[in-house]
């Protein structure tokens, strides 16, 4: 780099703070300008709907860096209050407006990253405007909703939008004594997850209380009589709150980067290369405005999350710093913490496979303890994995529960990252002493039940199937009693040797039990004696959420 | 495998009763015998101090499976109180001897599985057998130990042993009400951890009021006039308390093996190939009485963990059931709980790599909260990082902290069973959400550590070698106060792009600020500008745990 080389930046929040940070350590010589329309730089996004719980209650900790320190240390430029409001890409050069004085100035630029981050969408419905309805993006949006709260002292919330953020403003609404309504289009909460495994979410939401509409979406808001927000869906409920929080995700954006001619891709992000690179060679894109590689189905799509954003950061300015640099994709590792529940996700859902049109694929339901039941407070996880069947490779993971769940993600995601199989799972040596884990750890346990079902020992029934195989529930008398299938037969495992005259040799047999691995030793017995067994995997827990 | 195949287990814990498990799985036809000395097969090992601590209050919680369990799920026939006293492997078949009649039997096998487990080694002093002194090794001595407590109200306690099983044992004496004395031989407690992460598990200890005596062992116990225990050490200390805990470790339990010639390895362990096969080819052995290979050094070793027990009894399975198994080794990952720490580790330490004559390795410190920062209550945790020098290869971890711990651990573990490097570290994607997490995980943030120093942008100074180079500290005047090196020149990160003259050019600077990030900022400001910097890795924390 010569020693002239002017960067600008448009956008301070994660990936464009990252990025300028990271370039600075790479090149004391360059001149780095961040812009931002806001009145903050590197700002915790993430935390805003705990700052309206007021767990975090002050609003400073969300400030991660200000521009003096980037000043101080980094020698970077920080421009608040200001817009970059175009792009001339011939010229080299973006119009920038202070928001203070209105004037515009023209900025030259050898490279130029976009960082402009994803805007809340809006319902395009009647009273979306109205005072009481807000979205959270930014610091000014959250503390007008702190100081509505703190003034208004409403009792009841309306939260359109079912997925992460949504279900975190819910949880911090609840915290702040409302009762909570939450509204979501799609049939089930946490669009990312797997509609089975949603289920466990939206029973702790109720149970907690909170109010959830799903398949449904709302028409519009309107004030009441006495000053409060009616909520009218498009099922035609009327919801009175008096607060309304959108939530119904964001929208890459690219107004400056369409304006100048960028290339957008089929997602609607900004076009990048695996170094960041836009179609305009002087100009990188990164973070919540660019659609990159999903590691697993090798489409593009647009992972709004602050991890990948920061890493995109630091691949623009090695870039631009002239390093080889590589951004491997994303792979949508997320967590969220509902009512004292975590749910996390990595890699592919099932249904975002179906939508990849991968059909080569097998998922595996389990139930274990977070650690080792002997040790007392044990809670289960709820896991879904989902692996290639041709190969037994690792292709997603979902898992919910109240402790120790990020964990098992974590692992399970930087094995997706590795390449690894089920069989590598299976392998792990993870750590163990009672309170913490178990000598066979919900991961190997996991690895243990793809490896039977990819090496046949234990094939595997689908739930959707049940019905059309003769169905074996060998759990015990007293746990039937609570629900059994239509049309199963129990015989409990421990009487199944003696019995085994009873099962047909000329059908399926499809076995069940509570959570699954009664149903894999019954399975095993039965195979061995000639019969087609295959295992309910999950059990009786995963039925009752597939319901 | 024939109907009539006879499979023999000594010992039914962990390695002999998943083993015994995994076969009937395998195979239906073959006839098990599982065979213990003690009461009970397949108890909790690792909850026993628990036990003794009264966390775990109800005995029967240890019993994980029964013999009726065993013997009505997978038709195993266990036989409790029977010892196996002779191998005769010309006749393939062992002596055993039922403990309640004293008959001896003769019962042929057509494969042996050997799993007898560890015993406590016992210091050879005098009154090591006196009342009032214990191992915990089974149900029945913890079950001693309780009724001791229970019966005597015992106000003082010393543990000889600070590894996992001592300081366990202590924070329950602890939690039972006792004042607790560890002595240990080492320089350090945690053997298995490098001295300078052990000394933050000894600050905690000696924080929460107990005593720790390094570098000193015990030379004798005696009783006093009011029948207390008088421990005196081999420098000369008299210790006086109501009860001794013996946690100095365990021995392979290999008197079977060596008395009926089986191949003994040089650690002590039994011989094994990679199926768990002892040199005689009818007989595995599986647990903590084999020697297996370290993953990370190559080197030959003994893991007493009940995961890996657990793993090498699935494989012994597969290979008398004719499967295609293989173990892989161990990386002696591992967990431990210490009055509100956790102290995790996998992989090779600095000292394994030092024994192993491995000289190709570099390593980082860090010290990041185990969430945002911005999110109340992140906790800090300590963390090492051994890695390859030259090709990024990860060889192992330790860290320590009050939460998060085991997860990043487990993720590392991950990482290594995989093969990854350091690079792969940075490339993380993990679950991130205030709460559980940053943007940059302590996972990425020891990723960018050791590409950076890899790279070459960031080279690593010693802390052995302090002195030799200029010191610079970074940190402000307020932080130095508290106590910065000896010889040390400050100059604060925000000052140093306008102080640079005040460096010398000519020699090597050591940098150094509280944890090692704006280290790392002046390393890369300096290098730029011509200066031979590098970084004094994880910063004053670390210093002040190397003292």
């Amino acid at each position: 780099m010569t020693s002239s080389k002017r960067v600008l930046i448009v956008g301070g929040v994660a990936g464009g703070a990252s990025c300028a940070a990271r370039l600075r350590r790479l090149c004391e010589t360059a001149e780095i300008v961040m812009f931002d329309r806001g009145p903050y730089v590197s700002f915790a996004n993430c935390g805003l709907p705990y700052y309206v719980g007021n767990v975090i209650r002050n609003e400073a900790k969300l400030l991660v860096a200000s521009a003096d320190l980037f000043k101080s240390r980094f020698d970077i430029d920080v421009r608040t209050g200001h817009e970059v409001v175009a792009i001339d890409r011939k010229a080299c050069a973006i119009a920038v407006r202070n928001l203070v004085t209105g004037e515009i100035r023209q900025e030259r630029y050898d490279a130029l990253v976009l960082s402009p981050g994803a805007r809340a969408i809006r319902p395009d419905v009647p009273g979306v405007d109205l005072f009481g309805v807000f979205s959270v993006r930014t610091i000014p949006d959250s503390r007008r909703v702190r100081e509505f709260i703190d003034e208004k002292s409403p009792k009841a919330a309306i939260v359109v939008g079912g997925g992460f953020i949504g279900l975190e403003m819910a949880e911090n609404l609840v915290q702040r004594g409302m009762s909570v309504t939450v509204v979501e289009k799609a049939d089930q909460v946490m669009p990312p997850l797997d509609f089975e495994m949603a289920a466990f979410v939206e029973r702790r939401l109720r149970e907690r209380g909170v109010a959830v509409r799903i398949s449904d979406a709302v028409a519009g808001f309107a004030h009441s009589a006495d000053g409060r927000i009616v909520t009218t869906t498009e099922k035609g409920a009327r919801i009175t709150g008096d607060l309304v929080v959108l939530a119904i995700g964001v929208r890459p954006e690219t107004s400056l980067a369409v304006a100048c001619g960028l290339e957008i891709g089929p997602t609607g992000g900004i076009a990048v290369d695996d170094c960041m690179r836009t179609s305009d060679l002087r100009i990188y894109a990164v973070g919540d405005a660019v659609e990159t590689t999903d590691v697993v189905t090798g489409k593009k799509q647009i992972v709004p999350l602050a991890g990948p954003a920061s890493r995109q950061g630091r691949v623009a300015a090695g870039a631009i710093a002239g390093r080889e640099v590589r951004f491997r994709g994303a792979q949508a590792t997320a967590v969220c913490g509902v009512l004292g529940l975590t749910v996390a996700a990595t890699g592919a859902s099932e249904k975002a496979l179906v939508r990849a049109g991968i059909a080569d694929y097998d998922r595996i339901y389990l139930h274990p303890g977070h650690h080792a039941g002997y040790y007392p407070g044990s809670k289960p996880i709820h896991m879904k994995v989902l692996y290639r069947r041709s190969d037994g490779r690792i292709l997603g993971a979902q898992a919910i529960g109240e402790e120790g769940v990020e964990r098992r993600i974590d692992v399970i995601s930087t094995a997706i990252q590795l390449g690894a199989t089920m069989h590598d799972l299976a392998e792990a040596e993870l750590c163990y002493a009672p309170q913490y884990g178990a000598a066979k750890d919900p991961i190997n346990l996991a690895g243990f039940i793809g490896e039977n079902a990819l090496s046949g020992d234990m094939p595997l029934a689908r739930w959707e199937d049940v019905g059309a195989a003769f169905v074996l529930d060998v759990r015990d008398p007293g746990e039937c009693a609570a629900g059994m299938l239509s049309g199963a037969v129990n015989i409990p495992l421990s009487e199944l040797r003696g019995r085994l005259g009873e099962l047909p040799k000329d059908r399926s047999i499809d076995v069940m039990c509570a959570a699954g691995q009664r149903a894999y030793y019954a399975v095993r017995l039965l195979r061995q004696h000639g019969l087609d067994a295959r295992n309910l995997c999950g059990g009786w827990r995963t039925y009752e959420a597939m319901r």
